[in-house]
């Protein structure tokens, strides 16, 4: 095992807090002295299996702690899950039957294990201890939190003082989440800033049932292709770890070039020495930022499928772009101001005179035919960030540059 | 039957709301017309079985409708009890064993089978159907409310307001309440003015489980012997319906003139039209009032008695007061306006000159040596409202007399 404060830089690295970080350092000395693997548990909702980038972050935290020695435990909240909200207002929280758990399960474990350790990975899901709870059991873990604690949560506070509905039930979720943590006895728990409560509440309740409390550990929320809004599907500014090396690599290249040492710092696996020489190279010039997000881009295409394929999707963009592998003459299209920082790409179209309407623009993404830098574009409500000599393609002999 | 006026005369005798009325006359038509009898619950705290005047309230009313033809469930929480509070901070959440649950239950009927009609009676225990709930059932039952509509509840309110904390469990055990009433399928609630919300709880989760909604009476709270404070144990105020019948008959004496027709209304099974008549006397001289003090004594020494002791008991008291079976001369005692209404006994008889020092005057109440108008005091604590002639005797031969 790697000595403390070997460990200590690496757990670190990226982190937004550590709570507390002197208990962290003493569950560490004692592994080290007992050789005893801790248990750092990531909790997944089951409901949403598709893992893109923003999530990888937490992935790549219980990747390094499986470096070090440590064992993680992935946590499927299938009883909410299977419960649902009964309710019926909640998008958020679909009923899924037990099969369909299941298969959102293996559609993890196939994603996942791309980046973590199968054999220093085990898969719980907390139907085994939450459905065996009865009514009397349920009443005493209700009796270890009050209201005033649980209202500190933001949502609860933003929604009770605006007057908008809380179920009772709902007061119940906080705490399943955080008896999974006494069911499992973790040691860490890890998550995105935006768990930090619930990552506190397994905390504070395993010291109710007389357990050593579990460090809580946040990363932040990685911002997407856009530099600015969180990564999400639904605002089309994601990688999802799924996706085809060529695409992988040309979304990669799209990134500001202020994000880079943040992406290789939370979702590449370089080691701390190359982080630093990085982000030493871009500052004093030595290095050029476009070598460093085609090294970037390598990083994660190497990741999510092999060496070979990110090579061969760089060669690609090469040819496509730095060899001008395009029509000797392209037109150029200056942006107007008024069309503001992210353009809506059907408006762009029509603007650069490469689409009839915005409602052709539409029906031509949706076939596939436009690209932007050699990136196939398939979500019409897509905004771009426009930089110059930045090339978008329609149908196979249309193109414009944008120059700014 | 009886038809449908004449029930609903009855039913409203003494009651404070019928929530809602017209509703409670549409399920009145119905039982009339289906000849089916309604089912009316009340719930009993199982941790304190030692019933007085005051609970008679609502079991006078759950007796005129069984006089109506209708059932009466008695619902023991034994589930909550036999949880009891998990964070031992409440002290009117004791925890009890099964045995003691049975035990309270037996000591219950026994006392209310002096008022109900047990072949209309069912005892039911909340524990058969709450103990079979699981948690995803439990999850179910807390999505039917929601958190603001439980905060409207005095106690939460006022807790949360002042920052006292409110465990989450608590905010289950209304819920509880109201499921036992799905449960029973109830069509009537009946509670004190202080359990209205729990009676409403239980209209809404009905609704919740497609049910009809039990209509909620809610009934005054006693006033005790001294006319201004609630019944109740810990204030002396109070009579218990297993008192000896001479100690009742003279508690009873002992009340305020003011009083004594809202006892008949709510304590006694007199007739309605008794009840008026009794209203009517007092108000236009017909009736002296201590004439009507002795039948209200009586009433209710032949309830928890029978008349046979309700007349030896009258006689005695009789014989004791108005006969003057006391020394020739009795001292008069006037008491001093800084007295104000109610007075610390010891103090008085400090004041009358009966005993050297309230510690003094304390031991001799404790010693079953004090009498106030024949009936023994055993509380220390007890305060006199004075009337002219009051009698304090003190051991065998000293006696003063209240000179107003």
């Amino acid at each position: 095992m790697a000595d403390l404060n070997q460990q200590m830089e690496i757990i670190k690295r990226g982190t937004v807090e550590i709570i507390p970080e002197a208990e962290l350092v003493d569950k560490l000395k004692s592994s080290i002295k007992n050789a005893r693997p801790l248990k750092i548990k990531l909790g997944l909702d089951p409901t949403a299996p598709d893992i893109h980038l923003g999530h990888t972050v937490v992935l790549q935290k219980l990747r390094q702690f499986q470096d070090l020695g440590h064992q993680v435990v992935l946590l499927l909240g299938d009883f909410t899950a299977q419960v649902g909200d009964p309710t019926g207002k909640s998008e958020t929280r679909k009923q899924l039957t037990a099969e369909q758990v299941l298969e959102n399960a293996r559609t993890y474990e196939r994603q996942i294990f791309k980046i973590l350790d199968a054999e220093k990975t085990s898969v719980e899901f907390n139907s085994r201890w939450l459905s065996a709870l009865n009514f009397a059991q349920v009443i005493e873990l209700a009796a270890k939190y009050t209201l005033a604690r649980m209202m500190e949560r933001d949502d609860f506070d933003k929604r009770y003082k605006e007057g908008l509905p809380i179920s009772i039930h709902e007061l119940l979720y906080p705490l399943m989440q955080g008896y999974d943590s006494v069911a499992l006895q973790c040691d860490i728990e890890i998550g995105g800033t935006d768990q930090k409560f619930n990552l506190l509440m397994g905390r504070t309740l395993q010291k109710e049932y007389g357990q050593a409390p579990q460090i809580a550990i946040t990363m932040p929320i990685l911002e997407g292709l856009d530099g600015v809004q969180k990564m999400s599907k639904s605002l089309g500014n994601y990688i999802g770890i799924d996706e085809p090396a060529r695409e992988m690599y040309g979304k990669t290249m799209s990134l500001p070039d202020d994000m880079m040492v943040r992406y290789f710092e939370l979702v590449t696996a370089v080691s701390l020495a190359d982080l630093r020489a990085i982000e030493t190279g871009l500052n004093n010039g030595t290095l050029h930022p476009r070598d460093v997000k085609m090294r970037l881009a390598r990083e994660i295409v190497t990741q999510y499928h092999n060496s070979e394929e990110a090579q061969a999707a760089e060669d690609e963009f090469i040819r496509m772009f730095q060899q001008k592998d395009l029509p000797d003459e392209i037109p150029a299209f200056k942006p107007t101001p008024d069309m503001g920082d992210a353009v809506w790409l059907p408006r762009l179209m029509v603007a650069a005179g490469s689409a009839a309407s915005t409602s052709a623009a539409r029906r031509l993404i949706q076939q596939g035919a436009v690209k932007v830098d050699g990136v196939k574009m398939a979500d019409f409500n897509a905004h771009l960030n426009l930089t110059d000599g930045m090339v978008i393609q329609v149908g196979k002999r249309k193109f414009f540059q944008i120059s700014i």
